[in-house]
């Protein structure tokens, strides 16, 4: 995304009157990005940027503009060697951080914060843009895990993916003979298969203990949660209710 | 993609003078797909549609509509019931296609074919609309494996997503009970799960001979092969060359 | 089981007075099973047919010859092509569809019907001829899970099983060039161990909940059940009365 | 198989005059399988009897009765407690067993030995009876393995086989209490699964070196042989004889 | 160590005015160790022999000198041949005993035997010396694996050690030839891999169903039990009192 | 080891007269570990000091002491908070974590220093103190695989250690609430059996191809190196000259 791109794109997307901008750039720093996020902050829609670890350095300028951020550590760089920018191993890189994203929670929280956006447009109330980086720490705390382990599972294949961005900005950006970053990249590519498998894991815990929780959307849009695989997704507040009921007893 | 979305989007799409259309639905016979469709039949630009099963019924009228196509039997309908339409669930769901698709050598067809179209309208020749159904047939054929085995398990992991296609349609449109079509959506995903571990199997047996290809593209967009990890990509034709020489020998 | 066979060995099976006749063939139209039926069917003794996905065109003709018949649809045909016809691959391959056949439940329908018919014979009660299709919906209806997810993979794999059928008939009858049936052998024998798998994977979720279900005979062949590893078998009527005993509490 | 089963069945055997029995009993020293030795060695017909470790304690005695042998000492006693006697289990049981005896080899010499008889047999020669133990020391020897790891997994799978017959035989003739012998039970089942896991491995291997020796009959029932999976099978005459022209070479 | 060994480290051990002494060999009845046992049992400081399978053979010799005995028949030989004396193929065998030995429980047994001898030296009441034969039965008895099937993996994990140790007896002592004894331990040693992955999923099992028990040591020394992951680990005591309370309700 | 662990214990040592002093610490800058280095630096005796990551920051000053060092980056430090101090746990660990210092060749570094040095000492030429950080580019460097995935996955688990040391330092001595820790701890744990994994992956891609390295010492201590199983080691010398006579064909 060039600043040339976005000049010649940003006018098009306009003209649908958005009510809702989402940036996505793995590095908001750069002019092109730059460039978008300078005119989203001038017009008077909502704008969110998804980021992985480089937007961490401009958050500051984030909040001066006006704009929400969600910044992924986990969705690292690809190994962006001439020698791996085959479409096929691309792929399969992003399919395997697709995954550890998923189960991990980072999409949860991802769709949650857009669909609250999305809430109040519709609602007409004032929009609470999101602020948050969401790195291991938060990946704890906003878990939908019932087994602890599994949740841990989780955690270490996030921590995986952030090891996987050092290790290929190491083999893309300082190590210049392919003897060297070649080696490396291949090591980083393995870690995202066993990010991968760690992540699956997780989630075939919460099978086994039949606790593996589904977030489908209502018809109107809103979230239900279901637990138990052959009943019915419900909406969260009936959930607590019947929480507190059990208590009475 | 309704008729409306299309009519409001199509025209802005067109401001940029595009070289090259690419129509992607995984039913291309609904309305608004139709719509697109009709409008590219019209437009001078070279089209090319990607679509998966249902497709296949609308070939004739494709190819009258002077329009090119790749259709992908091997990506199947989604388990698209309330209860798995959690964002994270397709997520996971697409996770594993995705793996089978790149693994398999269905995305390595679809980039060689739209890079071949990219190329004739590069260098002024006139462009071959491929007109291709990606089926486990043509998988086979294609396949860039050197272990038979390698290959046996990719097209054993391609014809595991048709049968995801298949149990998907029942649990989506024939059964109605919940009790019914929960076990089999839950089975679908399942079998996509095991569709990706077959698939990695493959790719693995090639890395355990260091023979497994990888086809980057060279800085001018011409495709390179690589098969030995430690060795740089060339081009083919230097292989077919290098080939013969050793022939001579 | 040409017609030859039968009339030398049906002669000297009758001689036996046996109480039951069970005949097993994978495709009961063919001469030499049509033979034994006519021959079963004259008999005054109840008899089964069981057979695969090929009985299921004969449906009608078994009820008029009054048999009875438990059709497995997950029962596939062999890669039955000379370069797989080594008495190694074969046991493999029936290894893996008995362990599917196993642990999905399709062995428990079978057995089940056997007893039942035993049972009537054994009490001078009127035999229950079992007519039966077991496919995918009946392991799901009748199935001994406790867990979803164990259901839903021992699912997955009695479906595999079913294109494993498809994928070979092709193989040995509709393809000619050893280029083209090798691979989809090969294929569908790779579909037969990821089946076996998976249903292993089911049995191993009823293990680690200690939910697996075991029905030994009694002594006098009654049919008894146990779930907890430690703890007996009981007769099912007890486990009813106990049942009821702990809803009234 | 009691002295009167034997009794009733064997005349019946006779009357189809077989040119070759085959006596298969896990412990051929109890009275009914001994009662139908003593029977076939009257008869002059080759006889070959067919059994597992118990076997070996009556070499002597099958040898003076002009009998052959082929013992199995890897086919292992299953666990016959009430608890396990459930259909189910034992079909897995012997699913795992059979993958062993299969991919070690220990099924290629039965029907290697077997079809050398009917070779004889045919051809009017003078039948060889076999006079085996197949134990790990013969696995090691008549091993088709060509990666020296992959019979090194198969051989350790063997040795399994065989440790479960030892818990087996203690958990249902030592072991009294259900407390005890429950887990001994589970225990051993437990390995067999861990020993059709370990031959899988070894068969791997050899798919992944493309080294896979696979043994068809001709259609006139002699062995052929191949290897890659995408040539044909040929006789093994010829196999020496391209060997050494090579050697010549 | 040798005699000559013995005799040099011993006087400066003693110097320290030990409080227990435990002396390690996996043949005590050899000349160093024999030696060290003499010396030991006339010294007036509690002894712990810890030994594995040929230990059991001085029982009694051992019973005679005063000295307390950890027999663990699951602490096999290594494959001490030429061949496999690798450092690494050293350190990867230890690697996988040790993990079945600590997840079995046979490593819990130990400590709490040594814990229980300090405990006595601090509180300067009569140290009770251990006794123990730790083999499958006392495995079995002393688990603390609240699921039965993951107690029945960790038995077939420590069966498997007690098979390597024969297996590598034969190929240490008997076999003589490098064509039979390199297979055989690398046999043995691919057993030990599979008895860490049975282990393994013992331990899985358990992580499962959050079921997993730890018993870390109290500042004092005093050992502490926790089984749920987030809760902290408490006093048995403690835990005895809680559970009878629950009893009372 | 406290200071006066090493008062009491050091002159003993030397009373040993011995040849080489190896110094084992994770870290070698606390007072303990000082003060045995400070007295090693002035005995006239070959020194190295073994350490994990935290030795990197003394060594200098460990240079000029005279003292040779060997760095292992990727031996981390374990989950020392009370809940995880279970003896079961940590010997777990260690498992996991000799696994990948074995098979990685951290080991095999270690022990080629030392065995250099002991045959410098044996033949009294001067000894070379060695001086290397062992992290993932020396793994690169002196890696014995053959196949490249298989150092790229050996790699991938010495990051992961390396990864655990990160997160484990965090959970020790930063996070203050068990809410905290105790996932941190979990997730590191995991992340040690999945680089335990990779690992053993790595190795078993070598068994595959026959083409792993075994380098076990001759009988008069020097080392010799095997690559197919079946052959014999020979030392390296001849190794040398079998590969120059091959190149002169």
């Amino acid at each position: 995304m060039t600043v040339d791109d976005v000049e010649e794109a940003l006018p098009k997307i306009l003209e649908f009157n958005p009510d809702l901008l989402v940036l996505i750039s793995p590095n908001p720093a750069l002019p092109g990005p730059a460039k978008a996020r300078k005119k989203f902050s001038s017009v008077r829609v909502p704008c969110v940027v998804i980021s992985d670890a480089p937007g961490k350095r401009i958050k500051a300028e984030l909040e001066e503009q006006g704009l929400g951020y969600l910044i992924i550590t986990g969705d690292p760089l690809i190994g962006a060697r001439r020698e791996f920018l085959d479409p096929v191993e691309m792929a399969i890189f992003n399919s395997n951080i697709i995954k550890v994203l998923a189960i991990t929670g980072a999409y949860r929280i991802v769709h949650q914060e857009i669909d609250q956006l999305v809430h109040s447009i519709k609602t007409g109330t004032s929009p609470h843009l999101p602020r948050l980086v969401i790195d291991v720490n938060r990946i704890q705390d906003s878990s939908d895990f019932n087994n602890p382990y599994a949740r841990a599972k989780a955690m270490a294949a996030y921590e995986l993916t952030e090891k996987i961005a050092e290790i290929n900005l190491q083999a893309c950006f300082v190590e210049k003979e392919s003897s060297k970053y070649i080696p490396l990249v291949a090591c980083a590519h393995e870690i995202a298969q066993a990010a991968a498998r760690l992540a699956e894991e997780a989630r075939e815990i919460e099978k086994y203990g039949d606790t593996l929780v589904r977030k489908p959307h209502s018809k109107e849009g809103k979230i239900k949660t279901k637990t138990k695989l052959m009943e019915p997704p419900v909406f969260e507040e009936k959930l607590e209710k019947n929480r507190s009921k059990n208590e009475t007893l």
